[in-house]
């Protein structure tokens, strides 16, 4: 005989409901969350499972702020273009925009913060700023002429604005943590032994400042994509106002050229 | 001779960057937005093209947060199967959640908002509360029978919790507005024409709440998706922890029967 | 007590298996249909739940071979731009350009075999050309000026060349039907109402003859998507062989203006 | 002054098209195509860039019907919730299940092919099957007890029926090449290196069946994504007809288990 139930039991610590009540992260939704949490904050919870500080949301709303719209990203194109051929389907251009977050135009957040956290788990965290440039200098020898991501980026060729304005806030709301740190680190030293100097870019350093709030390296991508959500919606909507996906789609049909195959 | 140029223009107002600057909104990123602006509020700007004030802020944050998780909805089980299939693809997953975002389960804040602002473009707004019972009757009875998006709940069946908070926090910051209103005074009369009592649901008071923010209906669909980008991006951190999506397949796969396909 | 049982079963006549067979659609997979079936064929049976006749396989395959490809199309681009920001997801490229298959450039498909449907369960079948013309003549009557699914084409704007092959095709294997015949009546009568001669587009002539072959009309569009994922797959491979999204993506990004919001 | 010119040109040898012709893969679509080529000939064409001989046709199309539907897939569950979420967007739920078509469920066909093929670009052809064997055996140790792909199957413990019928077929058509050939001798010798017996997967000696018609390895994913898209339109039909998306769901929500999350 067996004992085995029918069917499993599916645990959760997200969202139940009742009759007359909602729950969410074990807080009742009505009386707790709404009108008391903002968005970003939930954003948060719902990933750490704890409710961030004042001071850990103003850091985690800059980044999701900095990666939100690039203008006409890929992506974005992406978007318009899919909004243009189903306009009926909101969800539809959504999500094609949403599916270009991959490895090389979104992918640079999650890399860079598990590079950086890949290495400081493989090390004492040093003490004085030469320690951090010495620990530096064994990453950056250590990759091999790999890439190092978060390194470099082909409009901002010499500084990327975002990358001190975030470490900027970071360090004022005191959560400017060995990510954030070893990533200036890098910035400093690799010069010596790539032998050219790179800028350390914007979507780098909130990957590196995601990782200092202690969120898991594995999902950062997560955020890239939650910020890169309310930017595409911001694209559909200016789509609907003054389209451009018609013109860009004509642009390329129109300048087609016909290659055999054999060539 | 032609003068056509060889390739249109693409006019944007929102992000663009020059190598020093990244420009967003007509606003300089770094400077104006990171830091300063939350994400709640840069959303709202991304569409509406203005910056909220705190009031609006706080009544737009409060349907996000009532809107990023129900728990285990179809489109939440549809993202935790999608990771269990192909776990290297964190975006995958996500837009499939966001696809389930249509017409029955996510699309009732839009179809609500619309339906409201199509009545209130038909009629003077009434000027007091018998007023707006008489125009709710009206509305209800031109439907003739069919559905009335935003009343009914399948598990909330006598009021839901969300409805009287979030136009609590409406009122409190002076933004209830000709759509709350009409959608309160329908919760009041509909009992008349129907022959039985509904509740105003939460995903409804939603729609008609960010209608009163004066963002644009054909978008509201929109909001419910971003507001549930959050709460799959915690469905997604869950699976990861403590995953289910194995035993849900398993349950249905161990349940199959074969109907003969003539029958 | 409940009798109810714990958990439900989940009815299905298409794919199931043991530890040494697998069925599919009632037949053992490998001794009754790899091999022997057509991929074509195989599709129209887990739709239709019936086998095809060779006939109707001929047609049905010069469906799917005249919507895969179009060239240069928005969603062709949306799948390579999504190519180019995440090419460690293949399956994300291929949704993204599925995902355009909506209601505007995929949809006429679907859209024209719908509305040949409708108005024939309305009407008795005419039994020659003059009644059919008689009957198309009452049906363009009574669209009173909307627009008529599958009539019209921005390019072929005399004559589709698909339209006439694909009916040659149709009627050599004798399955031209109801459908095709009021399309056809259609494209005879249309002039004397609406005052200027369209011709039968393509996409609309295909989801005639699927009509035709007594495929379900909801499902319409469904055919279209997997032609395209055939013509998406070749689209994804000439992006790796010789790829045109980065320039797609900078001709955009280089040609972007930006407009002030106020205005 | 500059020369260069304003737009690029877009170079491809797929779908173009004039006022009277459409051309495809350098072909008149509808004098050579339609009715002539079958829908899987054309597949393989618009990626391999030439038409397949009718024994490859044969091969491949036995591939793609072998992996069009598997039953309750958590594919084919994602696929279906969509579409109960959102029946208005039948493209959504098509994209919804290939986004599974990730590194664990569909993947198999992939990187088998590819591990094959990496396999044989280091090595010479055997000549007879103990040459075979040989260097099957240094594949497997290479490995070094990480897991080989198209080995095992949670269904198939001894023996997946698809694995002799698709080599039988591709014998038959005298297209047994180095992949399948170095595939049967991994089956042969593996149990010596890992000390117990494994079947070949039908997922894996697709991917070599693929590899040997000389298709991209890169791609093979690709082809499984096209089978994919047919069973998923027949699962989107069967739940259309008969459905379980519902009950799937509810049997999920209905035994949830709140877990705090503290624990």
């Amino acid at each position: 005989m067996s004992t085995e139930p029918a069917v499993p039991s599916f645990p959760t610590s997200l969202g139940t409901s009742t009759a007359d009540e909602i729950r969410l992260l074990g807080q009742d939704l009505t009386a707790d969350l709404m009108g008391k949490v903002g968005f970003g904050e939930l954003a948060f919870w719902l990933v750490a499972l704890r409710r961030p500080t004042p001071s850990e949301t103003r850091v985690f709303e800059a980044v999701l702020v900095a990666l939100a719209d690039h203008g006409f990203t890929p992506t974005a194109i992406a978007a318009r273009l899919t909004y243009l051929s189903a306009p009926d389907s909101l969800q539809g251009a959504l999500a094609a925009g949403l599916l270009g977050g991959g490895s090389r135009f979104l992918g640079v957040t999650e890399d860079c913060g598990m590079f950086l956290h890949e290495a400081l788990e493989r090390h004492d965290l040093p003490t004085d700023e030469a320690g951090w440039d010495e620990f530096a200098l064994e990453v950056v020898r250590g990759v091999q002429g790999k890439f190092i991501p978060g390194l470099g980026h082909p409009v901002h060729k010499v500084q990327d604005p975002r990358t001190p304005v975030l470490i900027g806030i970071a360090r004022e709301e005191g959560l400017e943590g060995p990510h954030l740190k070893l990533f200036q680190a890098i910035g400093r030293v690799h010069e010596q032994v790539l032998g050219r100097k790179l800028p350390l870019n914007g979507a780098g350093v909130c990957g590196a400042a995601l990782a200092d709030l202690g969120l898991p390296v594995e999902l950062l991508r997560g955020f890239a994509l939650l910020a890169r959500a309310a930017g595409l919606l911001g694209q559909i909507a200016e789509e609907r106002r003054r389209p451009i996906g018609m013109d860009a789609y004509l642009t390329v049909d129109r300048n087609a050229v016909y290659v055999d195959p054999e060539t």
